[in-house]
């Protein structure tokens, strides 16, 4: 039934209430779901390509209350972003070793909707799964952008997992 | 890891080159996708439910050669569709008995996004497979309806499987 083992790639973001090292909401709910729904027992038969894209800011900084005034001060905070995205990815990381599934992780930075799509023609996983806040379009103009993007553009299937009614925040734009 | 085996939906059509029985380059390719890259050899965690949509015809004549005169020619017509609906699920069922796994299939009539978004509510699987020509907005304007429909609209996740470029008919309309 096809000798290669299923490469899923997984596309994870930090939770907007918690910040890092939390997953979000969504991040969490689709990397479980695949777990129980798809990999099942079945662990030697995938691996996991856990990508996590960090968005820049436009100038530069993401903390109101920090003052960057030399380059390496500059080369300190994307020091400081890189060290909590490694930070994100070992909680995926350590639920793969846990359940015996063989993982990577990476971290880039850009637009999230454009990486992923780049990475997927990059490294041709056999499908991507992206969770969702699930949220209609009344709730927010922008949101959805990301999961219905990839479904568009990329070059592979994708599957996207909205968040459960029950694990919605009281804002749900919040994730 | 989950008690309950994983339930895949999978929608199927007819060929609109070959017509029935045969299946669509598009549903063969979802169904053969699924196997190879989800159920793998873990046939018993699994089980496939196909469902097939027949769209009736406006005025309930689908052959232009044939004159339906009377209420009985309309029962006779009804059958055949039937007929050849499960002459269509066959191939499926076949496939699934060659490979070990467990399925369930039924003939539905109706315009297919409905119907496919009414039984995902009614039977709750845990993903929808369906199949797609792959076009873009270019080719026809109504392509692509059935999978971005139910992506929008179906209770439960969903996974579009596109043709392979190699698998596309001349006219690429036709599948």
């Amino acid at each position: 039934m096809g000798d290669s083992v299923t490469r899923i790639m997984v596309a994870v973001n930090e939770s907007s209430m918690k910040g890092y090292p939390h997953p979000s909401i969504s991040s969490k709910g689709a990397f479980e779901w695949t777990i129980q729904k798809i990999i099942r027992n079945n662990v030697s038969a995938f691996n996991l390509l856990f990508l996590h894209v960090q968005v820049p800011d436009e100038d530069g900084f993401d903390d109101m209350d920090s003052i960057y005034a030399s380059p390496e001060d500059f080369k300190n905070l994307n020091q400081r972003d890189r060290i909590r995205g490694i930070h994100l990815l070992e909680y995926f990381v350590n639920r793969c070793h846990e359940i015996g599934v063989v993982c990577q992780a990476w971290i880039m930075q850009g637009d999230p909707k454009e990486v992923i799509c780049h990475e997927v023609q990059r490294l041709r996983p056999d499908f991507l799964v992206v969770g969702s806040r699930g949220l209609g379009p009344f709730q927010k103009v922008f949101v959805g952008t990301v999961s219905e993007f990839c479904w568009k553009h990329a070059e592979c299937p994708v599957i996207t997992i909205k968040r459960k009614p029950d694990e919605t925040p009281q804002d749900p734009v919040d994730d």
